[in-house]
């Protein structure tokens, strides 16, 4: 008999002991990977109802709309669930200069290289940064 | 001062309380979202210096080599981690029909649909199985 998680159709989170999934966040656009990041019960239900992006603080332990310090707000475009349900996928529409609070577009701005041992010195990849943060996040 | 862990160049990776970093893996020539997993540190290891995916399994608590049971390894085209090294993103030449093990290219084959409320019905998306599981898994 098929799993009913793989294979059903009604959206059942499987939640860690923290009560978190995993949400990867892409560009609806360039398909760019633009972040990852944790939503709890609540901010799925208030992403999935608004269409807006919700995120759990791993670090903050708060309820977080992407946007609400930045005003780089991320419209849902389509979201997806895995196969165990534990990791959720959203492609949106990203608001304002960018998604990573270094003040670059994405998150992924330095590649690890491979066929390495010990220590490894990372290298910037599209590092360029699309903003100040300070500017953004300092406002009086 | 610049904050070593996001504008630095050495891998400091932030493992969580379970030693784990989250790995997005996405098909390094469509940029397609294959799946989500997880890395401890041997796995990350193993992945830099082999230029194959490994990861460590959350439920059966185990390194694994993907592809060891069905044949599908994944060899990294690219890796990267994000600003506070708590995420990895690999790029691969996924070897065989598929990355997930319902049969599937993509883990990420449901769709969950927006703007709702209450119990969430789910719709299939390039839901197509690729392979038969029973016959990659089960092989004697």
């Amino acid at each position: 008999m098929s799993d009913p998680i793989e294979e059903g159709l009604l959206l059942s989170p499987k939640f860690d002991a923290d009560g978190l999934v995993t949400c990867v966040v892409t560009d609806a656009k360039s398909g760019e990977l633009l972040m990852v990041a944790h939503m709890n019960a609540e901010a799925l239900k208030r992403t999935v109802e608004s269409g807006e992006a919700w995120y759990f603080s791993r670090s903050r332990k708060a309820l977080w709309k992407k946007g609400e310090s930045s005003g780089h707000t991320q419209r849902v475009i389509e979201m997806r669930v895995d196969c165990d349900q534990d990791a959720v996928w959203i492609k949106v529409e990203q608001h304002g200069p960018g998604a990573c609070h270094t003040g670059r577009r994405s998150c992924f701005y330095r590649a690890v290289p491979l066929k390495q041992t010990g220590a490894i010195a990372l290298q910037f990849r599209d590092a360029d940064k699309t903003f100040d943060p300070a500017a953004v996040y300092d406002k009086k």
